[in-house]
């Protein structure tokens, strides 16, 4: 595992989060990590051909994410809660990219955290109500990198980052009640 | 691969059709197949601990089934299609158990066929209104091992018998336009 040495000379493992946005479509994915400040190691999306089956759709978004699970050692997983929307069936298939995030959590010994898209707005951007494009600005602003990702996706990209963040933050504040 | 041969003296693979009734925490399965005659190879049910995280859950019900489908060399996975119902929650939950099964088919190559839940109880007792406990009057006159199976548990084991046959019958019908 990966290992932060803290000032009083004693090492904490590294807490590496991976956010994402799921999506049968667009799924938006940040790799956070914290030593001496926070750093993104990947972030970007997987886009998923329609023309494949939802079954094939499933698979590929599985082995997508083992492989940044084994790359980055990852530790934890954070997701939004998902919320009911005007479609059923687009609800219900949205809970089978959740469903395989939760097994690869279970198949990597990973903690995952769901946090309500509120509660990752106020904590981004200071406004639980804040806009899509408010949490991108402020990623944007954050970490100016990611200007480089294709505009059309970069707002996917920029909530799994958010989220992420959210993962590392309630992980740094949980490390802080344990001193 | 399994093959049955056929009266012409040809061979073809033989269909084995594992039939699942997803729940957190029962989830009834069975697995058929037809050579001379229709074989319930297994049937039962997975429950799993409400102790246990969902992640651990999913996980547990991805293992379970991955060996099912390894042990007798399944060909094709059945489904009834999931309406929602009275809590969002539980809905987008069951999509994680059914994003497994989606998975699995995608990691071993199986078809997955989803049916109407009126299709299914009609094609078992001829009436697609048919209760819960009609469909499983219909599966024990069938196949009267079943009455071995706890009572409580048994109607789960029975539903995904009823899917388990569809599966099956829509491959034979499929099969016999081939012809």
């Amino acid at each position: 595992m990966n290992q932060v040495i803290k000032q009083n000379g004693t090492t904490a493992p590294m807490q590496i989060v991976l956010g994402v946005d799921p999506g049968f479509s667009v799924t938006g994915f940040a790799l956070v990590a914290k030593a001496q400040r926070i750093t993104v190691l990947d972030c970007g999306y997987l886009k998923m051909s329609a023309q494949k089956t939802l079954s094939q759709r499933t698979g590929e978004f599985y082995v997508f994410f083992q492989q940044k699970i084994i790359e980055h050692k990852v530790t934890h997983i954070a997701l939004e809660t998902s919320f009911l929307g005007k479609n059923a069936q687009t609800f219900l298939k949205l809970g089978f990219l959740r469903g395989v995030l939760f097994l690869l959590a279970d198949q990597h010994h990973l903690v995952l955290t769901e946090f309500a898209p509120r509660e990752v707005k106020l904590a981004v951007t200071g406004s639980g109500a804040a806009s899509k494009d408010q949490v991108a600005d402020m990623m944007i602003r954050l970490f100016p990198g990611l200007t480089t990702l294709p505009q059309v996706e970069r707002a996917d990209a920029t909530d799994a980052l958010a989220v992420a963040l959210c993962g590392l933050w309630n992980q740094q504040s949980y490390m802080q009640m344990l001193k």
